[in-house]
C-alpha cells in the first residue's frame, strides 16, 4: 500500500480512500498498526477541523431517523457529514449498529455525506483507538462534521464524550419513573439534551419531559467552559424534522463561545495530549505482552492481589524486575 | 528500620507504629518506597477489613462537627475509627486540612479513634498511592471504619470514592439556585446524601433541600450494586448529634446488602486489580523518567502532538523505539 498515495487521495476527499484507510487502522496487524501510524503522521497537521460532536440514545429513540434528518439537514447547508458509530457491545452480539445503511436510506446516499458501521470485532481499548482515529482520518479528508455515534452501553458515552467536542444525548418523552432510565454520569457530560418525538401523541409528553430535565441540569454546576444557560435541553421532532435547525444553532452557539474564550483549542490540545500518553501507556503493556513468560507472570500477579493475597506495589515492582532481568 | 518489627506492631494495634508506617507511605524516596511495599506486602493477607466510607462536602457544611460527632457515636459502640485526610489543594496552598487536630478535639483524644491529616506536598497521583496505601495500613490495624475525607477539589471525589466501599456527600441546606453548588458528577457517585445543619432555624429549609436532592437521585438509573431506595438523601444535625445513628444504619445496610449479592468483594477485587495495573504503568513511566534524553524526548513529542503537529500513535512509537534503542 502506497501511503503517500493514500494521504493524498483521502485529503482530496476521495470517499473509497477513505473508506480503506478507516479499514486500515481498525485492523489490530502489526504491520497495519505501523502503516496506520505513518498515515496519519502524514495527515497531522493537514490544519483542516470538523466539528466533533458525540451523540448517544438509548434503542427506541429515534437514533437513524434524527441522525438522517439532521444530517440533511447539514448537507443541505452544503456542509460535508461523516458518521461515525461506536458500539462495544457488537463485539460480544456480533451485530453492529448502523449495520444496516437502510436505515438511513436518503442520507447514506448523499454524495456530502459519508456513514460508516461499526467494526464487529473491536474491544474497548481498541474501539477507542480506531474511533479517533478515524475521526482524524474523516478530518483530513475535510468534512466539516464528524457525528460520532454511541449506544448507551457501559463506558461508551465517556469515551465518545473525550473524543468529541460537544456531547449531546437524544432522549425520548417519558413519564415519572421512566425517567430513571437516564444512566448515572450521562447527564453530567451532556452539552445538550435533545428529547425527541416531539410530534403527534406524544408532543406535549416531550414538552414536559424537556423540562423535567432541563430542571435537573440546573441542578448541577455550571462549567467554566459553558457559556450561560448551558447545558441546555430542547425538543425535536426528527420525523417532522422540526427544531433540527435550532438543535444546530445551539450547537454552533456553543462551540463559537468555547473557541473565543479559548476552551475549545485546550480541551483538543488536552485530548491530543492524553491519546499520547495513552498510546505510551499501550505501548509499554505490548512490549510485556509480548513475552509470554512475563504476560503470564502479570495475570498471577492480578490476580494475586485481587484476593488480597499481594500488595499492588510489590507485585508491580516484582513485574518490572522481571522485565528489567529480559 | 526494621519491617517486621514495625508489621507486627502495626497489627497490635500501635498508634505510634501506624503513624510512622503512614509517614513511610507518604515519602518519594526511592527506598522509603521500597521499605513501604515491603511492609505493605507484609500486611496483605491480614484478613482484617474495615468499612472504607468516603466522605465529601465543601467547605461551610460543617465536615468536621460532622466527623467528630459520628466517629465519636462509632466508638461509642464499641468500633475504632480512623481519620483520613485527603487535599490535593494544600500542594498549592501549603496548608492541610484536619491540619489542626483541635477542629476535632473530643475525637482525636479518643483511644478508639486515629486522626491523620493530609500531607501538604503530595501531587495528584501521590494523593491516591498514599491514600489507598494508608487505608491498607489502618485495616491491618485492625479499625473497624476507616473515613476518608476529601473536599470537594478536581478529582480528589472520584478518586475518594475509587478507594471506598460507600461514599457519603454532606451538603448543607441550601434554597432553589443554591442547589447548583453540586459539583457535575458527584451525584452520580454519591451512595448517601446527608444534608447536615437540619436544627434551628435551618430545619424547615434542610427538610427542603433534601427532598430535593432525593427527587434529583430518583431521576438517576439504579446501580445493579444498589439495593431499593439507593442512593438516598437524609436530614442530619452533626451540631444536636441527630440522625446519625440512621445515617450508620443506611451505610451498613448497603454494606450488608452488597456483602450478601457479592458486589462488595467483586468490587474491592476490581479496585486492587486497578491499583496492581497503575503501579505497573507508573513503574514503567518512572523507567522513562530515570533517563533524562528519554524524558526530554517525551515532553518534546507531548507537545507536538497537543498542537496537532504529531499524530499520537507515530508519537508514541518514536517513544518506545528510542527506550528500546538503551
Amino acid at each position: 500500500m502506497d501511503i503517500d498515495d493514500l494521504a493524498q487521495r483521502i485529503q482530496s476527499g476521495d470517499r473509497r480512500a477513505l473508506a480503506r484507510a478507516i479499514t486500515l487502522v481498525e485492523s489490530g496487524r502489526a504491520d497495519h498498526r505501523e502503516m496506520a501510524a505513518e498515515l496519519l503522521d502524514r495527515l497531522a497537521g493537514s490544519g483542516r477541523q470538523a466539528l466533533r460532536i458525540g451523540l448517544s440514545g438509548t434503542p427506541g429513540v429515534g437514533k437513524s431517523t434524527f441522525i438522517e434528518s439532521f444530517g440533511l439537514m447539514l448537507t443541505g447547508q452544503g456542509l460535508r457529514v461523516a458518521v461515525l458509530a461506536v458500539d462495544p457491545s457488537s463485539a460480544r452480539s456480533g451485530g453492529s449498529i448502523l449495520g444496516d445503511k437502510t436505515r438511513m436510506e436518503r442520507l447514506s446516499r448523499d454524495r456530502n455525506a459519508f456513514i460508516r458501521p461499526s467494526p464487529s470485532q473491536a474491544q474497548m481499548g481498541g474501539v477507542a483507538r480506531r474511533t479517533r482515529e478515524a475521526i482524524a482520518l474523516c478530518e483530513a479528508a475535510g468534512f466539516d462534521v464528524v457525528l460520532i455515534e454511541t449506544v448507551g452501553v457501559g463506558q461508551s458515552e465517556t469515551m465518545v464524550a473525550e473524543m468529541s467536542d460537544l456531547f449531546v444525548l437524544l432522549l425520548a418523552p417519558a413519564g415519572g419513573d421512566e425517567l430513571q432510565g437516564v444512566k448515572r454520569g450521562i447527564m453530567e457530560i451532556a452539552d445538550l439534551i435533545l428529547v425527541n418525538k416531539a410530534d403527534g401523541a406524544l408532543k406535549e409528553t416531550a414538552t414536559r419531559t424537556c423540562a423535567d430535565y432541563a430542571g435537573a441540569l440546573r441542578l448541577l454546576r455550571k462549567r467554566a467552559q459553558d457559556p450561560e444557560g448551558f447545558p441546555k435541553a430542547i425538543t425535536v421532532s426528527a420525523l417532522e424534522e422540526h427544531g433540527l435547525e435550532r438543535a444546530w444553532d445551539e450547537m454552533q452557539a456553543l462551540a463559537d463561545w468555547r473557541r473565543e474564550h479559548g476552551h475549545f483549542d485546550a480541551r483538543r490540545a488536552e485530548q491530543a495530549r492524553g491519546w499520547f500518553e495513552e498510546e505510551v501507556h499501550l505501548g509499554l503493556l505490548a512490549r510485556l505482552e509480548r513475552d509470554p513468560a512475563l504476560k503470564a507472570r502479570m495475570a498471577e500477579l492480578g490476580a494475586a492481589v485481587a484476593e488480597g493475597r499481594a500488595a499492588p506495589a510489590r507485585a508491580a515492582a516484582e513485574l518490572l524486575a522481571a522485565l528489567e532481568g529480559r
